[in-house]
């Protein structure tokens, strides 16, 4: 999660600059937008997808120390915004390459967290390491294995990295994964 | 998914309305955006969750034909943008009540299906129906219950539906569901 914050007001029309007003549009919407009154462009803001993984190597998992904000310093799973152009998965395995520049192998989704607090919906897959060597990019001070018992609980950096870790624990434990679909109020 | 066409390309600054460039942004990112020169807001635009149910009713489920653009007069499952403020199941369950007027209780989550052509991630749960008679807003034209045998294949408006409707009978005769992740290439 390497990005500027979102969600700026919007102010000006994204078609022709002009100062926009916010209302409901009278097409049958019912929500209020930000639209233009020269040029009629609807502005919509919809919530955004952050796609991670659980990278994980015998009994370990693998945590970033973020070197970014929000959260410097706190430990998170490798994720970040889904671009335009990739699937959910493709967008998780972009992360992990670029945040914990993992070798890995991509399994199947664990986690769809939606976070309605902030508009976004976060999704984790699992991700079989293939070595524990790993080369963090520049938005992480330090990538490394820990078991259950390491896991720095109280420094996790997102709620939604805190319930995908203990999914996975207790799946693991269960000695059977499913996918979790969480609502984080 | 009743909005108008997103994705209008971004001409000017949302904060301030002067005209943008498009570069790759100097804060490392590696993608090209849309950059304010007077004010140096980066815009972003990301991948949108179109949110759903399957209603089922016994050995039926219920499609609606659509009122409205694209692919009008085809049948779809209820669906539509997901917005600000809800969970993806939440967005799920208002978008049922908006564009078939049913009674149903959620269940799980059935399909996750990336569509990177459109930017669009889509996300179907289980609805189980509570009764057999509807209300269709004015998006659409009619909205009935079919058997497996019964559906028109051919006239399925998008092939995020028609995934969906074909994991939901497997996984029916199968006698168990399961999430399905599935990437519209």
């Amino acid at each position: 999660m390497s990005l500027p914050p979102f969600r700026t007001p919007i102010k000006h029309c994204r078609n022709c600059g002009e100062a926009v007003a916010y209302r409901v549009p009278d097409d049958g919407d019912t929500r209020v937008r930000a639209v233009c009154p020269a040029c009629d462009t609807i502005h919509y803001e919809n919530p955004l997808n952050v796609v991670g993984t659980v990278p994980h190597w015998g009994d370990q998992v693998l945590l970033c120390k973020r070197n970014i904000e929000p959260r410097w310093g706190k430990w998170t799973l490798p994720a970040g915004f889904m671009e335009l152009g990739e699937s959910a998965a493709e967008g998780a395995a972009r992360e992990t390459d670029e945040e914990a520049g993992a070798k890995f192998e991509m399994g199947e989704l664990l986690s769809v967290l939606s976070v309605p607090r902030v508009g976004q919906v976060h999704m984790y897959w699992l991700a079989k390491l293939l070595s524990d060597r790993f080369e963090p990019g520049t938005e992480t001070i330090e990538a490394r294995l820990f078991t259950e018992d390491e896991i720095p609980w109280d420094e996790i950096a997102f709620k939604t990295v805190y319930e995908t870790l203990k999914c996975y624990f207790a799946d693991r434990r269960a000695g059977r994964f499913a996918v979790h679909v969480i609502d984080i109020t």
